[in-house]
């Protein structure tokens, strides 16, 4: 593992020499690659499938496993969208000049050597390889085990198209010892590894997180809430809470709990009640909630569970300040959101609540990097510091000072 | 430890809601109550200063210890320039509307709760404190266990006016259990701690990023270079290699090594000389130095250790690919310099070098907070993310997305 990683490092150095120009043709020419190889990866796929129906897999793992003709072209074309970002490295983030006459430039470079622990879609490969080599950086890739045999038929074709312009198949790899002893050496390697991105289940991301010594930006749990102000335009309310929760459950930007305040509890919950209902909802309430909708009691375990499913915790709280009490015990700091047209009591609500996210009148749905605008993304982070929140290409960069003087010394 | 840190956590809260105006006005207050208790502040030092002579610290560090009258004002006058800074909390760095009609707020926002780890100083108590205070972060310090009853004199005072102003005195506080064992528990409380930030030996700092769950930003060495080109101005070089090495070679942005053209070693290693004997400065170099001058040799140990005292390696390289190279090797990521005069060479050098600070024609003295022009500094980051090179009171922020909306759901 240490040769390996070393290798990636002293690839890494190769990057700060290939143009802008070069990477968005190579990327291109990887696109391309997948596509003349629909075959390969269809057959390389068809192992793990084979595997996975023996090792008994469930029917979505089995659906996130499976490449066909379709979702490789998709793969192409996510590259193609990559290829045609504009370069986060070399962009001056500030200037100025130094009362020593130091001409600063804060600059983005690439961070160096990435590594990427995911999970069982083979197309987190193509995507994730794509947007490291675009921000010049070296990504070292565990992808999970059912899907292995995709994956080294994925980073043979990229790697394919590095050899043939000249470049170190080291810049775009599988980790070579995928075990869990693997990914504990890999988290360790500080002096070769950068950043690593865990992106799975609570259980990876707590051990990866309690365990590096390298930098980690986590991909944790979304615990959203939604808060009905008295003030909350009626039909906005509704329609945002459906959103929140119905729109797509399985995923961390999804509402799990709505708060309600409790001067409007009584001409609102059953409003929502039909609504969630009409969804197909099941719905929770503590005894506040139950006093006025038959609901199932909802537990101090409950506030706390991601359902990634379509249930919903409601509670009723006294005003935004009860709002914020809540969130501040249960929430994760991804997403959160108050409807109300009362100014004040919005801008209350933004500035306490320390989330990635905080939103008023929308629907926490929109925490993502297409829906922001970054175009891909890498994730969305749940980290306090570097990237927090959607996790677009820049997320992959860091700064340098480059300190331009004409024979300044210290006095 | 948990108990405390807890305490502190739910203390940050009410951070969020104190005006600029009212932190500049406590934090002045703080710097009065310093001036107003000088005498409790020497009393107090006496104790940690008998102790320290009774232990046999050496004269370095008593000197560090030591607190007198001009030493307390200048504590005070540190606090005031603080508070004069311009609130970093709240600061819009980005804005747009998406797609969607989402009007995106990129906001500055405090961290939340801050562990700081340091040594003898007693006055980064105050400065620290004052620090994080003005960027509305709550601060658990863990001094130098030396300066114990200086430490706790400082904060007693800084807390009696949190009080007198009605705020809780956890926002700034001493961790109760100083010893290793309770550092250990503080570096992995991620559930109440957003930063630890290890100021002191490598050791410490070393002990502290294996073993935090907590982010780190680590304050580590400064292994620092400057390479002399073929094409450098004669007396900008030898001025600025002195200044690098000598105007103050206790400090982490002093140079180190000083590499030299072999085009050009003939020529200039015997003014070098000159120039370094004149400073006192103990030389060391490789064979191709020792062909030219008589310096003791260089070993690679030599070359990665940063000495901190008036000793200086040199090694004669070849071009500006030579010196990428050996900082590549060596170098730790903290300033490296150039001198030259050719336009294209300094580019090369100021992109393939990985560093926070690069710097053409400059000495590397100039890496820190102050020369910088971000006022006090919480320190000099070797961290590659969140923080790069001189932490002003930016660093002690990171920030959240506010988001308004007027109904809009996900499609």
């Amino acid at each position: 593992m240490e040769a390996f990683l070393k290798e990636a490092k002293n690839a890494s150095r190769i990057l700060m020499t290939i143009s802008g120009a070069e990477k968005k043709r190579i990327l291109l020419e990887m696109a391309q690659g997948l596509r003349d190889n629909t075959q390969a990866l269809i057959n390389a796929n068809a192992l793990d499938m084979k595997a996975g129906e023996e090792s008994n897999l469930s029917s979505s793992l089995m659906d996130r496993l499976l490449l066909d003709e379709k979702r490789i072209e998709a793969m192409a074309v996510a590259i193609e969208e990559i290829a045609a970002l504009k370069d986060p490295v070399g962009r001056i983030l500030d200037g100025w000049v130094t009362e020593d006459g130091l001409h600063m430039q804060k600059v983005t470079i690439p961070i160096g050597v990435i590594g990427i622990i995911y999970e069982s879609r083979p197309n987190v490969t193509s995507d994730t390889a794509a947007l490291c080599f675009k921000s010049s950086n070296v990504c070292v890739l565990k992808g999970g085990k059912e899907a292995q045999n995709s994956n080294e038929s994925i980073a043979k074709i990229l790697q394919d198209v590095l050899e043939a312009n000249d470049l170190p198949r080291a810049l775009i790899s599988l980790i070579p010892d995928a075990s869990r002893e693997g990914v504990d050496k890999l988290i360790k390697m500080d002096k070769y590894v950068d950043l690593i991105i865990p992106r799975g289940g609570a259980g990876l991301i707590k051990h990866v997180s309690e365990n590096a010594t390298v930098s980690v930006v986590k991909h944790d749990k979304g615990q959203c809430h939604t808060y009905i102000d008295k003030d909350a335009n009626r039909e906005n309310a509704i329609k945002i809470a459906i959103n929140a929760k119905v729109q797509r459950p399985g995923v961390c930007n999804a509402m799990e709990t709505l708060l309600v305040d409790s001067s409007i509890a009584e001409e609102m919950l059953p409003r929502l009640k039909e609504a969630f209902d009409a969804a197909h909802t099941e719905l929770k309430g503590d005894s506040r909630t139950q006093a006025i909708i038959d609901v199932e009691h909802a537990t101090d375990e409950d506030y706390d569970t991601e359902y990634l499913a379509n249930i919903l915790n409601i509670k009723v709280v006294d005003g935004v300040e009860g709002a914020i009490d809540h969130i501040v015990r249960f929430g994760s700091g991804h997403s959160e959101a108050i409807i109300t047209e009362n100014i004040t009591t919005a801008e209350e609500f933004l500035n306490a609540v320390d989330a990635a996210a905080v939103y008023v009148n929308a629907s926490t749905r929109f925490t993502d990097g297409g829906a922001f605008g970054f175009g891909a993304e890498v994730g969305i982070s749940t980290n306090k510091l570097h990237a927090r929140g959607p996790m677009g290409i820049e997320g992959l960069t860091t700064y340098k000072f480059k300190i331009y003087g004409n024979g300044q010394i210290r006095g």
